[in-house]
């Protein structure tokens, strides 16, 4: 990238035109490591070199988050997938993008690595972006007829065995059709966003991320139906939870994007719809970029490095 | 659909208003079993009871059909899925939808069962059944820039290993984006109407009929990645063969609903799209049919019966 | 069995010369169904009439068992194969071998039919059965080298995530060989008798019952080594547990037999290796009769009946 | 092996005691490479210093093989997994040890890497290794009770389609007992050694090399039982397959090894058993390499290295 053209290059011709410049951003360090922390501060500076009014927080948790967000027109976070999903159920009911820096392992969300900071990010804050709008879910738990949460899903919604080692039963309808009973450790319901962490742990298949479309799979299904379900956007799948013998012996829970969970008793009700609201993401690659890399991320493992191979057991003495 | 008549049932009525009898009728046998032709008999008598001009041949690969399909406005067609996809090869080019009576095993595309005929058809033949379209592929198969051949494809592609058990090497494009190289037996693309077939037994998704998708699947990955990819219909696969050693000791084939098949030499290329034709079958079940009959078709699973429980060994004197 | 000739069958012959009755047996009922608790009393009888000494117990957990096994030759036992687990743990250090009548779904390890009490009983009340001798686990949790724990296991050991849908890192060895690091909901380790539960679920192969041999299975590897692992039953693996970040957010667990279970922290480890004790059976069919039950009671399922196929959802108001 | 020699590691002293050093050694090159060759030159040097007479051959098929095998201690081969079976299938009736130099892939099955040769030879040449003695099956193929062949079997045996893409149905019996009848693209039986191999990429577990047993395992199973049976080295599988239609439109076949194929009709038979051959392989690593080894170099992958991440699509102009 030579001389004043930061933005002739043929990655970002093939992510299209620009756009304004974005007016407000956020800066969401994310994880507490100094090389993140002072990577913030740099961004911040081009930012506002930018002209742009940049605000700043140490973690999403931060309350100021909530206080900056509305009016914000993009915000760059440091972290990895986690971190972003994480952030997203922040930023996406705002209808504000996101653009995240690598600090993690996988990173199929990120569109940066540290590295690339230097040129990458004048390019973002002159608007030489595009957004990538992904699908939601919306998951709504139930007990005799009573609403008793209502998550927003970004990657997946799972519902299955908590502690034990026992299956679940889950009677699934799809659109109102009765599919199937599942005994299995649970049933997850996946956008094409999550399709590339736990769904693709229990087989499913992987979506592109602007595909309007969800995923159900099975996770250690016993004797059930085990290919995955693509099913349109506009699609509803009702499971009604069948957990006996009672707790403590048995429970069952849902945990959504992996960071929360309810106790599921028997008999309660998961129905999982499209969301209106649409997770978007500030890329500079080219509008292809998804299938060039999501091989060799993965095969490159989430555990890098494993153990050296002569490793003693740590039975040895 | 009048009030009064037997065939004024829910389900009809789920099926949508009725549309205009189809005037030009093509009854297919397709299996040579008497019951069948006297099933495609009776048939052909309701459609002409209800006004329809009637042409009738006892296999697809008979000349009578060619000759007869173009201003045809549906067939009726007795056989398996095999049959019917067989049949698509000729109809769906020309916009004919099909109607499946099942006499395979397990009947995804056929419509009635036999018994259901003398209520269901009547209904067919008074035009209430709803168009469900399904899409296609198209497979070119090139060796040094020149076209091999182009083939419509119904239900999956595959490119693998012909009769001896080797991995074939397989490098893979998506949207002009390097994927990976598979070592595997094959690899499978398939169209939602596939999903059910190959597809399933590779372990790929089930995709709802109607979807503009497509999945791309191997068979028996060594080392490689395992997980399907679902695809929008828009996008392009391409396929490089690297066959070595070479023939006799390893071979490839390319296979196309399994019926078409055509040797692959090293450094031969297949690319996939999504083809302009749709596949379109008259259906009178309601909309979602697709997932409620899913899994307990194939919960009956393909062989039934299977041998008794006590079955001596062939081996045994 | 009547008249003197109890060897007189196929069935019979095939199982061997008869041995010692059984002068001591006990009888635990296992379920609180009234079925069951009726069959119990006949069996009872008929031990008696045998001229065994008879005990007796509601369940496996009433302190009646404890007081008389020791000295028992048989116990009878009523109940699914969960049931017969439970029993296991309490029957297989003393040497006691059980017979188990199906009043569960599955009944892999049960031996009769409720039905068939009258007529096999006498025969096991004869001596005309063999003993089956299954290999069983034992488990050492270990934390800063001190034990914290060690499980007889009949069927399988999980060690993995707890409620949150995080994967775990589990550092693993095998006879002191670092073999690698899954990144994974669990790993399992089960026995020939538990590779038909949850090692099933998993993908893991089926062993012969009286195989001496274990298996490894990791459940939802993500991006990890997928394929289970045979190992003989002298090898010991190693397991050292990854749980980072660190609860509520995350947690980790020891499941076995699905019914014991134990939060292992960051750093524990989990040791495997054959136990010496065996986990006895006592039989009445041939030899054989497992691979001639084991698909056909798997095709019918573990949820029978499901729900019929237009069971409305529940969603509907 | 002595104190102050180079070759006094602990790697050795884990092998065990030395045994009587070979007298007679064949040295076959296997693969036209250069670099192969050279070192082969070099091993017959070593091996003739160390007092043995030594043959040599460039290929397995040369007929000085065949002349020289009877009364050689051992064969030197340098190659890949695929060179060591094709020669094991000569080696191996002998009762003839196999050290191989890994010049292929994955290399399951060689002993050294080429750089190792001079250190490691001298060794081997001393008697400095112990035998690892492996499982072969025979698998016989009758027609109408007429035997058509009997291949030894030191990988794999796959029944299953040939060329067109259409399932097989074969009926399957384990020790008289039937199991079930599978719809799939085929059935596999590897033995240990094989369980790397097909099996691997088939779902199929891994089992240690001197394990006494083998494994049963569909490949890409449609509806049918999906998991992997391990069985005795005891038991006997008999295979029936179902061909219709009849070829073209379908055809089966019978592959053994990934080199030997022969047409299965409808109604034939296979038997798989184990052989009393043994597959002999001289090792200098500790006896428990193989689980430090496995995950390792199954991640380096069958195919390296892959094209790189910007490889343009072959369909580009």
């Amino acid at each position: 990238m030579q001389s004043g053209q930061p933005e002739d290059t043929g990655q970002v011709a093939a992510a299209g035109a620009g756009r304004e410049p974005p007016r407000r951003v956020g800066v969401v360090v994310g994880r507490s490591r100094t090389d993140a922390v002072e990577l913030a501060t740099k961004v911040a500076d081009i930012g506002r070199r930018h002209g742009a009014e940049v605000w700043r927080a140490d973690v999403w948790e931060d309350p100021v988050v909530q206080d900056e967000l509305p009016g914000t027109d993009l915000v760059v976070c440091f972290g990895g997938d986690g971190t972003l999903i994480s952030g997203a159920h922040l930023t996406a009911p705002l209808g504000i993008p996101l653009a995240g820096v690598n600090f993690g392992k996988m990173g199929f969300l990120t569109e940066f690595q540290p590295e690339e900071v230097p040129v990458a990010l004048p390019q973002l804050f002159s608007g030489h972006y595009w957004l990538e709008e992904r699908a939601t879910l919306s998951v709504r738990h139930s007990r005799d007829g009573q609403t008793l949460g209502e998550y927003l899903t970004i990657n997946e919604a799972l519902v299955g065995r908590g502690r034990v080692n026992r299956v679940v039963r889950l009677h699934t309808w799809v659109d109102d059709q009765y599919l199937t009973s599942y005994a299995a450790d649970g049933l997850l319901v996946a956008t094409p966003t999550g399709s590339t962490a736990s769904n693709l742990a229990a087989g499913g298949p992987v979506l592109p991320p602007e595909m309007n479309a969800m995923v159900l799979v099975p996770v250690m299904p016993f004797v059930s139906f085990r290919n995955a379900l693509v099913l349109d956007a506009s699609s509803r799948v009702d499971i009604q939870a069948d957990v006996t013998p009672a707790p403590p012996l048995h429970e069952a829970v849902l945990s959504v994007d992996g960071g929360i969970t309810a106790p599921v008793e028997d008999g309660d009700r998961l129905t999982v719809t499209a969301s209106s609201v649409r997770c978007a993401f500030a890329r500079v690659r080219p509008r292809h970029y998804f299938h060039a890399m999501l091989v060799s991320k993965l095969q490159r493992g989430p555990i890098l490095p494993p153990l050296p191979v002569n490793t003693p057991s740590p039975a040895r003495p």
